[in-house]
């Protein structure tokens, strides 16, 4: 991370003097903001870095935030960055907080944001895969950990997320030993990496189990409680005996809907959700679900960034996920005592990826 | 990681003295051998940490390492254990280098192991999927991280690899620009967990880029170039115009092999191998290869056991690689101009892990 571009070769590139250049560098008044501003991308390009950037007083991290509740303890976001903020302070670096909009994305390219205000790398929360920063990603020379997304081929960005074939797999043997073999999963929205993974999770855990697939049983949705009335009712009319649900929002309004068409959670219809928020123990009944360590997320933002101002170019780190086994789960009613029927030559059996591409 | 288990709660367990448990954990002299070992075992099973490793003074990590030359600077091992002991040196802890065998693992237990020497947390390199320690690791209670290994369900073991799908992608995408389709891949062995992430890489990558799958075409072998020879005429009879190897020992004999059959590299067959050793550059043609970053996969190491000692429980931490090109790929001469034909419903085509699952 050692600055090697100079004031003069950014001048030479630019044809104009080191002392403009330094001007722009240092966001002078005496100098235009067009000329500033492409004095900038082009110091960026080059892979000039904020020498203040380096001073030992002046470390400094951001965690972008975006489409993501933080400020209550019982948000999802809250933990998360306190996680990030504790460690990062214990290793003496300042961390800023900024929640971003896809319009101030657009006004302002990434890298030269990081450059201008000095930070050395960022972790982004919250992003969705339309966002204007993830093309910018790609070409990013910041190291910046992603909360959820993935950014292919580029050496400077890694993502964190939660492991979600190992949550998922943890949901379905629970209930496989409860009997169920009728398995909804209401997931998220199509336009997330994470919901995505998840889904591609439970096809395969599935698939593993050697549990036939049935597209009417495994359903894209939003991450929001309102889903759940459109899909809960086709859900049960398909048979499904338990429902696993993209996150624990979706949880709740599953099991609000289940009780509106006189289904008993759990005698009826067992239902797990994903993440734990502490809502989910308040429930009725509480919830089952898979637990994210939130403030293990937020401190692995910093261990993770660490790393790659160390040059270690991580691609992927996932942390362990728990079952957290509460009320909502209970043995299938209607459980099958008969031999298992898996039809192993159906395309959905053999190949769950191929199925999860119809979305 | 505090320590909660007292020597008088071990006494009491095991209806003996807690001076006696003292004796046992200091590995005093004047106790026989059998109540010693008892005592620690249980003291483990209990959760019992030695105090020591705790000291700011005493904090020690082990590195165990097998099935890998690591004394040399051209050896596969040797950049991993430089950089994960630089990096722990920076951070004042102090590193043991461990070299094991199967039956040095019978003798002592893992948990026992750690405990006695007072060691925090180690570095697992070069275990095979057969290796008795490879059940130990899914109880153990020591943050261990584990080179291309993988324990799924326990929290306190943490994966590193370099990323087998973006590399493998980075190496099919490059053969494909060449004009390459039927591609050949000469991977490792059966028994090697990275070695099936390796071949479901290449399934997936093939599959992705709609090239056909022949079963032909994607063989296992051994981790030596003395494998080439059983599998390279088969490859080239296949109509392989490219082959990819599971290393660079591998691709070293797969080069061998065609210039005992007459056959010019890259003129006729196109070689790429995975991980770039110092002696990819020395072949003729230098060989274009998958580069896995060692001194980066060592200093990961360190990072990954620093987290899950701060209780993060990670479960993958993977790297980034990269393409290498050298002399030993060019344009495929039998380069095909008419348009591909792919059978999109056969069920290789369709489902590249179930054909893995063939092996």
């Amino acid at each position: 991370m050692a600055n090697r571009v100079t004031l003069k070769e950014i001048a030479e590139r630019m044809g104009t003097s080191t002392s403009t250049v330094s001007k722009a560098l240092n966001n002078a008044s005496d100098i235009s903001t067009d000329l500033k501003n492409s004095i900038i991308e082009t110091a960026v390009k080059m892979g000039y870095k904020n020498r203040n950037a380096f001073k030992e007083d002046k470390r400094k991290l951001i965690l972008f935030i975006e489409n993501m509740e933080y400020k209550k303890p019982s948000d999802f976001g809250y933990d998360i960055i306190l996680g990030f903020k504790t460690q990062a302070a214990k290793e003496n670096y300042t961390v800023d907080i900024l929640p971003i909009t896809p319009d101030f994305q657009k006004e302002n390219h990434y890298d030269s944001y990081m450059m201008q205000n000095g930070y050395n790398a960022s972790f982004g929360v919250g992003f969705s895969l339309e966002d204007p920063w993830m093309e910018e990603f790609k070409t990013s020379t910041f190291p910046t950990a992603l909360l959820d997304n993935i950014i292919q081929g580029t050496p400077n960005v890694c993502n964190i997320s939660t492991d979600s074939d190992e949550g998922i797999e943890l949901a379905i043997e629970h209930l496989i030993k409860l009997g169920h073999e009728k398995i909804g999963f209401l997931n998220g929205s199509t336009n997330s990496y994470i919901s995505n993974r998840r889904m591609s999770a439970f096809l395969k855990s599935m698939s593993k189990n050697h549990l036939p697939i049935d597209p009417a049983l495994a359903i894209y949705g939003y991450f929001i409680a309102e889903a759940a009335p459109y899909h809960v009712p086709n859900l049960i009319s398909a048979g499904a005996t338990a429902i696993v649900c993209g996150n624990d929002l979706i949880a709740k309004g599953v099991i609000d809907c289940l009780k509106d068409m006189n289904l008993k959670v759990p005698e009826d219809v067992s239902v797990i959700g994903f993440d734990d928020l502490p809502m989910a123990s308040t429930l009725n009944p509480p919830l089952t679900t898979i637990k994210q360590d939130r403030v293990a997320l937020g401190v692995n933002g910093y261990f993770v960034l660490y790393a790659m101002l160390n040059n270690v170019s991580q691609s992927k780190s996932l942390l362990r996920p728990s079952l957290i086994v509460r009320e909502s789960t209970a043995v299938c009613k209607m459980r099958i005592v008969t031999e298992k029927i898996v039809d192993k030559d159906s395309v959905m059996y053999q190949n769950p990826e191929l199925f999860n591409q119809r979305f």
